[in-house]
């Protein structure tokens, strides 16, 4: 037997079946019409957002970073709820401008932004969070070919990292950002060839619980940013403190404490320098606003044995959830909270693993899992899907497809 | 400095540009129309299977494993090519058939094969590899209420592995096929009901470069098919006896001896029982048929230094490369064959990183490889992508959709 993650708040049973959004997880599939499914609820994102902004300091902007779940109706429920967007793409972009988003709250981050991005960002009025001296010289000119001064901010490469972190994005060598003992210069660079100076994103590392890494690492971001602004002698208008606030996936984690954070980075603020007294703070969180928003209904079809193991096999698999069957930026594979939705809250009575329909071994949901007894036709409920799940999967792998996709 | 694989047999440079069915890289974008690319060759997969038919005894048919690549232009390339096509779900179905495929050449394996998907293979007269007792009852009603006499081979879950391979697929519990010693009884309630008994699919892992390892496996496979059908007392009319043959992705890998897998299986196909003196037998394969016909392409759109190293950032990534950056089905990350397509042949200069344009430290094509030198609108090729590229990735993920694809 193996553990499986902790399920996260907010899910509940009603006569024996998981219940999201007020709507049983037969009754979610009914009105979506099949299996594979996510359901997000806007309800958790609602309690998750304002917890969040209870938590944080009054002049902490909160940013949706939507790499996390591009649905366009999650994207225009955030729209309500939160004071700016950041994109990885013109592709999000688009998607953004549809929801509904004002292009002057969106700020695009990302090392490979061709030509046509650049182009569309500058004319709309979008922030780029500027990753080299190449790409602002390409800024710069398409600016000055369209008659358009454009939004720069540049992309620091923190030369340090956050701690206990899933994915490491500072100290070091990295394919984002600019070095910081070469932003000086380029900010002085934007400013003189009058582009409209936008301040910093730093981004230091992603998927972190210890509120202790967190402070640190804000703490240490501040602090660059005091360096680097008196180094250039203009205040930033804008610096984006990065994410990194993580969600429980496995057995033994533990939810972090944002209110630990917000305290310090209160206090943080509230130390600052003269010389960004005027400047705005934002965080940019995906996986924390929208992570346990969301679960995944897969139907059992076959139920079978081999040498003595049970195996639950369903109609979805890696195909929409890469991360979940331990396939994506993991070394370790781990289980993810799984249930079986029309038996939530029965007890546990046997071993049995969950796999996907794909005719691969990687295409496994949970490994030897502790469940209530299920048979075909039964729904079983992946947690903790509501990021990087529907589209950073292989939709198409094995002629599949992909999941349908419901905001309750 | 980290080693890159060796690059294919096949490609050359003319000009200095790496050609691929007679076009240079930089033609070929220009007739796709923009990176990123796939480009499969059709003459690699003619060579490839004209050479594999000569190795291999006449009586062997040569199965395509469409989950390598789906293109459907490569389908109907295969499709004048093979003998027979395995599936893995109705949407691979859909697209066989499209490609002009005859459903009678039709097999299909997959451990969750949805009740719709049985109904139209059941219907189509495609033969079913069955995965489980359960799904063999669930197939025998089908053809019931159809009226048609459902074509059912057994998936075989053998008690043995192949050694060295990339994934095993066999060798203890697994959620493919049925334990040996359940076959019989199996296969005997098959006649029994009526159904047209197909044989047996054996599959015990994939992407093995040693031909001892193959050797042994398709001798184990082959034994165990003697004794199922001694145990049964029925010919099994079709033995598909799996795949497994690999192709080199990494330094020192070296290619598979299909001469020496060839005449030992001749060998053994010759020694068989009389009961199999009739028995059609086929391998399947996928990666081995296309995957070094393909090549990646994708076009550098910055360049830049981090703490002394140099990222060259292009505008694919690991949405269309998921293997090839390390992360799927792999443990350690190394490099598959890269090389500056438009600088094909030079020689090395400098070392870089290729990475693609995904905000992600995930994303990296090619770590710290030797290279000639190469800057923004240089194209990059990444080899061994013929298979388990293009569907085998998250094309949607951060926005940026899937790559293009022509076959020359």
């Amino acid at each position: 037997m193996k553990a499986t993650g902790p399920i996260p708040a907010g899910y509940f049973a009603v006569e024996g079946e998981l219940v999201i959004g007020g709507l049983t997880a037969t009754a979610l599939v009914g009105q979506a019409g099949d299996t594979p499914l996510f359901v997000y609820s806007s309800d958790h994102v609602r309690l998750r957002i304002a917890d969040l902004r209870a938590a944080m300091p009054p002049r902490l902007a909160i940013h949706y970073a939507m790499k996390g779940n591009p649905f366009p109706p999650v994207l225009a429920l955030m729209n309500s709820l939160v004071d700016g967007f950041d994109v990885a793409s013109g592709g999000e972009v688009d998607l953004a401008l549809a929801a509904g988003v004002n292009a002057c709250v969106i700020s695009f981050a990302g090392p490979g932004k061709r030509e046509r991005e650049l182009e569309q960002a500058i004319a709309l009025g979008i922030t780029l969070n500027s990753e080299s001296e190449g790409e602002v010289q390409r800024a710069l000119a398409i600016g000055q070919r369209l008659g358009i001064a454009p939004r720069l901010a540049v992309r620091v490469n923190p030369d340090f990292d956050l701690k206990g972190s899933g994915m490491k994005m500072g100290g070091g060598a990295k394919p984002f950002g600019v070095d910081a003992e070469r932003v000086p210069t380029l900010v002085n660079r934007i400013i003189a060839e009058g582009a409209e100076y936008r301040g910093f994103h730093i981004y230091a590392g992603s998927q972190a619980l210890k509120a202790d890494a967190i402070i640190k690492m804000q703490a240490q971001t501040l602090a660059l940013v005091t360096d680097l602004t008196e180094a250039i002698g203009v205040s930033p208008p804008h610096v984006n403190l990065g994410g990194g606030f993580g969600i429980p996936y496995f057995a033994g984690d533990e939810p972090l404490d944002i209110r630990a954070v917000g305290d310090a980075l209160g206090a943080a603020l509230d130390a600052l320098p003269f010389a960004l007294a005027r400047t705005d703070f934002c965080i940019e969180l995906g996986r924390y606003l929208v992570g346990e928003a969301g679960v995944y209904l897969t139907r059992i079809v076959d139920r079978k044995v081999s040498c003595g193991e049970t195996f639950l096999i369903t109609d979805g698999g890696l195909h929409h959830q890469l991360a979940a069957s331990g396939n994506f930026g993991t070394v370790i594979r781990r289980n993810y909270p799984v249930a079986i939705a029309n038996r939530f809250g029965a007890g546990a009575e046997e071993v049995a693993s969950v796999v996907g329909c794909l005719c691969t071994p990687l295409d496994k949901l949970s490994d030897k899992a502790h469940l209530p007894r299920a048979d075909v036709g039964d729904l079983v409920a992946v947690f903790c899907a509501g990021a990087y799940g529907a589209s950073a999967s292989p939709a198409n792998f094995l002629g599949q497809g992909p999941a349908r996709e419901i905001l309750v």
